[in-house]
């Protein structure tokens, strides 16, 4: 007997991350992927798929619709859905993992480059190890309060497209304390989308940059992650505003490794390493395997 | 420029699940690949790696040390390795995995075979659909008690290889609302080296089978999981026991589909769906990123 490991509707895969932001990378230059939010959710499934934060489709700009505008810019557009189905703009991390395998599969030559994202255009720069990707300056418009355990932090808002509350915590021992499984409480008032809550600490001084601080984060919608690009930015944002500069080199550590943010004048690049760990097929046919649905039919029953 | 997405010595892989119980396989016939704690935990690390709960080396049982003397009954060796890196003797629901992926890749040809495991040689029969397992009859011995926010309820104890609590609910509703984002507390006099906690309600009936249950799990080291598979088999032999049987047919529903067990004299066997979902090859050298060891660096700071 042969045996079919994978069926012909086998579709090419591979796997990445930045800093423990992992996704699933669909190559499909063309556009002809009939990629649906129930496929995109059945992929990120971490058990019953492959397992990621998000799913990259690599399309050419003038194949897409949503980039085809881009085009005369941007080679390649990364058309980025989250886990759960639905569509992000932007995401700098994601950034970073797909220009990564933009250069190892051979599509772009590396070095300074242009990806088209649903949030507009944006520049990479690709060095042997990292990554980096060139977002819109962090803004510094305010103070809010969260809450932790009964704790009260006075923070700042930062938006970076989305938006942030950068709380600033004294020392590593009580940043690693933090109980971060729930959401903290924060004013409805100043977010009333909702914010991800950054808590910062000062770390050792590193040679090669001008601040270090370490972070932890709580994203809307997912909870406490390894990694937040966005997140990191506005942290580094607040050390430079606290230490009297506004541009500057400050190096983050986020749970899932160390980013290294650059300030300047029009322009905030979030650097850090961005790795293909598996390449692959997968067989849509196997990701309907699922939960048979006992609910509805005992309810019915 | 060409690229190079993997390198040379990137490993093939596969990934299956049964009822949501994830495994990597490695297909290793001649038991070559040099495989150790660090690089089963690197390839099961969810954001890092791969992603699952275990690995199953692919491995002739005449080429393995801890296999060779089963060569005579079973060509083929399950070795198991738990997501961090240490081994389990056995895994109910990765005998069915494996099985698939030996018929899928053409290393076996179906039907009734047996597989080597290092809690010895064990039979599987394969369907078209769903995969048995034959495992050792579970053993009802006493009782204890677990507590979940401050509730008590008095369980089973059963001895299915490893250690068990089944403890009955009400219903379904009752069954949903426990709250097992934490351990169960229980004896340590009765269960010095932990135990797995199952709560089990009844369900509709359903034809084909004798009874119907639904259950939750605690697993010890694990936490909650979407399938326990000597869990069902545990929670199938009370509640035969409760309708005063001693064999029968079960369907076990799991947070991650459905399983059947048939308790007959002899054995009892775990049944279900087994399925590959993705296969393809992995970089080590990319596992090899992970985050500075900034803890250690700024304590010796």
């Amino acid at each position: 007997m042969t045996g079919v490991l994978l069926d012909d509707a086998a579709l090419d895969y591979a796997k990445g991350h930045g800093t423990g932001n992992d996704f699933v990378i669909l190559p499909d230059p063309q556009g002809r992927l009939p990629l649906t939010p129930r496929l995109v959710a059945a992929l990120c499934d971490r058990r019953r798929g492959i397992g990621a934060d998000g799913v990259l489709r690599v399309v050419r700009a003038e194949a897409h619709p949503d980039a085809a505008r881009y085009a005369g810019e941007a080679e390649w557009f990364m058309d980025y859905w989250n886990a759960d189905g639905t569509h992000a703009e932007m995401c700098g991390n994601g950034v970073r993992v797909y220009t990564r395998y933009l250069v190892e599969a051979g599509l772009a030559a590396g070095g300074e480059m242009t990806v088209a994202t649903r949030a507009g255009v944006v520049r990479t720069v690709v060095g042997p190890d990292e990554i980096a990707t060139g977002l819109s300056k962090p803004r510094l418009y305010g103070q809010s309060v969260a809450r932790v355990e009964a704790r009260r932090y006075v923070g700042e808002s930062v938006d970076v497209g989305n938006p942030h509350l950068v709380c600033r915590v004294a020392d590593i021992p009580a940043l690693a304390a933090l109980d971060l499984s729930t959401s903290p409480e924060f004013s409805d008032a100043d977010f009333p989308a909702g914010v991800n809550v950054e808590f910062s600490a000062p770390a050792v001084p590193l040679p090669g940059v001008d601040l270090h601080v370490r972070m932890r984060v709580y994203e809307r919608g997912s909870g406490e992650t390894l990694s937040c690009g966005s997140g990191a930015c506005a942290v580094a944002a607040v050390a430079l505003a606290d230490a009297g500069l506004s541009t500057g080199r400050v190096a983050v550590d986020v749970p899932g490794g160390r980013l290294t943010i650059v300030l300047d004048e029009e322009a905030c690049w979030l650097m850090g390493p961005a790795v293909i760990v598996a390449t692959g097929t997968v067989d849509p046919g196997a990701l309907d395997v699922r939960l048979p649905d006992v609910d509805s039919r005992e309810a019915a029953a």
